[in-house]
């Protein structure tokens, strides 16, 4: 009996020599992508060893993971038998969409230089001989010379002194005071990415930058509208809209950064700094900032500059003195979870010509070609949140999100193992790209005859599940040509910024594919239908939730702050609308 | 016929040249106070000719003004007569109460050195190919390094741009842009003085520093309690009275700012800074920080230090990223608007011994000898308000305010010339000296025997006015007490800063009584009862609201500020209530 630990999902227990690490995860509940059953052929099932002894590499292992993977301790799980206690990292593209949460993604590795303290203060208490203010006592306790303290902060400072019997600790934001609590109080930090579909919180220590716990929900906005646009125009057309629209993100919010102090039994007063990313038209959303000139050309945003606002203003519910920090923008399309998604992914440290990408409803495409950034916005549009898809859903339980041809059987995994209700977006992609394989479908993406292609009522589609008293989940000639036109928005935008360097895709010496449903995603299957340039694989990353690390990064260090700026100051822009023969481009791209 | 013009009333219109200045006055509805009836004995007509001829000082002018008076040109309106045109400014004290608002104080006369400052900028409208964010774009046509923008101004800015077609002036406060107005917007500044009693409020051109309307009210928070002491007991016994009391500060003030922006045809939204001074407890009430420590000893203020903070975050209605200034408190009962009068006095570059007084409920003084201030408060009490006094009134239509025995009448002086109703403040304070000099009080203050002296159930009382069918208006011995122990106070407080500095009151050089009611009074009286030092009257000076210009200097210069700053932080402090034998001096002080 060895112990095993799957890390961070945080699952532990006993396995036997004669269990897989697969068997051990399933045993564990820990949810592993397995689309070939454990036959060692599929490569989703892929940990890495942090710690311990383990079997040696199989003939199936050496023929899927790249040598570099296999010196890195990457094992197929199906695999690989303990010969230890181990401990293992599961990367989050393992897991099935129940587990891969979108808070997973790079580590923040640097040193905290917070922009928030916490200070110790031992006050005399005053008499009627040095009858000293409680301001002027604090400070020269600290022994600092006099800043500002945070007005609300003013309002509880006496009562609080007297209470804690004059022995505080101060959060010091600079030279301002933003919060007082008990000696030695742990002060908080949350970062936020805010996506158009999801939203994915941290709560860190500030002292130690440590993430302390975190969380994804949805984003409540929904409600107005899948995409951006339908938000725009709701808020457009009224006040109360733009209220509800932001109301909507600041409620979620504080319940958001209830919940995360409830799990380290902490209270959200002790959060003295958020930082806050999302793209440019949830960033003027969440401050009620107009977004009217978002919609429509010349696609100007109000505010570009990183903006730091006490929390209150917008009702978010945290320290009374808390500020809220929001990186910079950098154009309409082209937001603040684009910044931290470069910061994260350090692209403007590349030496190597590096491709990062953030895939989703809008997909954000940055390229470093020698020091030189240059960013493009695309609108792929909700495809791959299973929108305007017949069978389209989102990752949630039932939904197919893995498929495989082998020669005599489809393969299909669901989240969670359960009996198939849909298909997400990761599982159209591969859909798309086996019955291409398979040339079901031509380079145009036209349907072919295949036993299981049918005409339902005129329209063609593939049915991908019979099942019992219902109609078989299918894929549709349509659904096809909504994937064409997404992935054509993608490469197109890839293609726009290689040549506006003078490049061909093969320059590309690494692909950086960030956000959840980037790590998703079979880049193989994203190769096969020409949303991804035809690399050698070794050449892409997928990191999970980029945009979350760069906030964290920018919650926990100045520095990074100020890195940030540069990046957003530095990164060009490249309007996809205005690149020459804009629409024949597009028609080649959906080539499939 | 000659054209007089009395200023800075503001009234002018022809008169005759056999009419006095002081029929003159009368004529244009000017309320001079004239208790001789113009005879030319009670030198309360007092008017200083600015330009213009006038008749020679007549033996009865040269035997009222001091040399130095008439070299300065102050006669008494009732002996002279105008030769030419003529400009007279009238010091509020020879006003009657009526026009004697307490809004009347020092001349601003300092260059503008204005926090707030504004600046055209003239931007061009963003194209598909310059797609420049607006805060970009702003910064760039103001030729300035981006700063930030008050958080409402960003929510703002896009409507605005476009509204005025992207010609702006920019409200700029340091590097932060906090209003946005069409090109030549006339941005203004609030000054308010907050008293127990009455507020003041001034509103100035920020750009010129000129005083463009003033307006005097009450304190609604009176109905809380007409002494800070009972308001600090009304705010700590609940959050609602806490509440409600700075709630009725911000409603007065966010009316005022509104009743003299209709004045002058402008809007609140143009008001992009404010300064507030006010007593200790009413800044705490006021900041709505808790008064409690303030209501016991050791007497301990939250806050000393000045205070700037966003208008809106308590509900004040002035332009929505305006700041108010809170000039510094020095302790517990010498507050912000001591800081203003010590500012507007220049008493700390005074290089004579200066002694300088604020008299009201709560009384301040502060004394500079050889460049070293202290100042000392004194609880007066709500004497001179009318409080406490059988027939004690505020200073309104009908209230007796000055009174002179001459040796065959009582001569009564009412405000608005009506018919007398009852008696404030310096009718009090007349009284009591004519008493005591015309031997009807000792030195004790108890009433002697005189034809207007009777006994009233058992109660001794002196008659001022018999009244037809009603109670006649009367001194009663009860009423003297309250005035004894009020002055006691005051003469207490200078004896304890003028014995620190091991000097004698003789040894003051110069008297500045700053204050709305410190005006009214007649210093004569204020002598004979004991309440100011036997000094020779050249020595003092009346100065009117003297907290309100220095709010007003606060409120348009930077180094002004920066005075005030080393006012309070220089300002030495004394206790009365710890000086030695408090009590045996306080008796002695009782004396008349």
């Amino acid at each position: 009996m060895f112990n095993v630990d799957f890390e961070p999902v945080g699952r532990r227990g006993a396995c036997t020599s004669d269990q897989s690490l697969l068997d051990c995860a399933r045993q564990l509940s820990v949810d592993l992508v397995s689309l070939c059953g454990g036959i060692g052929n599929c490569q989703h099932c892929k940990v890495q060893v942090i710690s311990g002894r383990v079997t040696k590499p199989t003939l199936e292992e050496e023929a899927s993971l790249s040598k570099s993977e296999l010196e890195q301790g990457y094992r197929l799980a199906c695999q690989t038998y303990a010969l230890s206690d181990v401990k293992l990292h599961v990367p989050p593209e393992s897991l099935t969409a129940l587990q891969r949460t979108q808070v997973e993604g790079l580590e923040v590795d640097v040193p905290p230089e917070p922009p928030v303290r916490g200070v110790e203060a031992h006050l005399s208490a005053p008499t009627l001989d040095t009858p000293i203010s409680d301001d002027v006592n604090l400070w020269a306790s600290i022994g600092l010379p006099a800043g500002t303290i945070d007005f609300q902060v003013q309002q509880e400072l006496s009562r609080k002194l007297r209470d804690l019997n004059w022995n505080v600790n101060v959060a010091l934001r600079g030279t301002e005071i933003v919060a007082i609590g008990a000696p030695g109080t742990q002060w908080l930090g949350l970062a936020v990415d805010i996506g158009t579909t999801k939203i994915a919180g941290y709560l860190l220590d500030m002292e130690t930058g440590k993430t302390l716990a975190s969380k994804g929900l949805m984003n409540p906005q929904i409600s107005y509208g899948e995409d951006v646009i339908s938000r725009i125009v709701a808020s457009s057309k009224s006040v109360e809209n733009a209220a509800k629209l932001q109301a909507l993100l600041t409620e979620a919010l504080s319940q958001l950064a209830a919940d995360l102090c409830a799990e380290i039994h902490s209270e959200p007063t002790n959060i003295v700094e958020a930082v806050v990313v999302g793209n440019t038209a949830i960033h003027h959303l969440f401050l009620r900032l107009p977004v009217k000139p978002l919609g429509m050309a010349p696609y100007i945003p109000t505010v570009r500059s990183s903006v730091d606002l006490k929390a209150r203003e917008i009702g978010l519910k945290i320290a009374a003195g808390a500020y809220i920090h929001l990186l910079p923008n950098i154009a309409g399309y082209v937001g603040a979870d684009h910044v931290a998604m470069l910061l994260a992914t350090r692209i403007a440290e590349a030496e190597k010509t590096t491709l990062a990408i953030d895939i989703g409803t809008n997909t954000e495409i940055c390229l470093n070609h020698g020091g030189h950034m240059t960013s493009v916005s695309c609108a792929s549009g909700p495809a791959f949140e299973g929108a305007h898809i017949k069978f389209g859903m989102r990752a949630a339980p039932g939904a197919i999100e893995h498929v495989r041809f082998s020669p005599d059987r489809l393969e299909i995994q669901t989240i969670g193992g359960e009996a198939p209700v849909g298909i997400c977006g990761s599982g159209l992609l591969d859909v798309v790209a086996q019955l291409r394989l398979h040339h079901v479908l031509d380079r145009n993406g036209r349907m072919g005859t295949h036993s299981l292609v049918r005409s339902n009522n005129g329209a063609t589609e593939f049915v991908l599940v019979e099942r019992e008293g219902q109609d078989p989940i299918t894929i549709s000639q349509k659904d096809v040509r909504e994937l064409q036109l997404a992935k054509a928005a993608i490469r197109l935008g890839i293609q726009a910024l290689v040549i506006a360097e003078g490049l061909t895709e093969q320059d590309i010496d690494e692909v950086i594919i960030a956000g959840a449903f980037g790590t998703f995603i079979d880049v193989q299957s994203a190769i096969t239908i020409g949303m991804l340039p035809s690399l050698p694989l070794e050449r892409f990353k997928q990191v999970g939730n980029a945009a979350g690390t760069g906030a964290r990064l920018a919650l926990i260090s100045l520095s990074q702050r100020a890195k940030a700026q540069q990046i957003a100051e530095k990164d060009g822009y490249i309007e996809l609308a205005a690149v020459p023969n804009f629409n024949r481009k597009f028609a080649e791209a959906t080539y499939l």
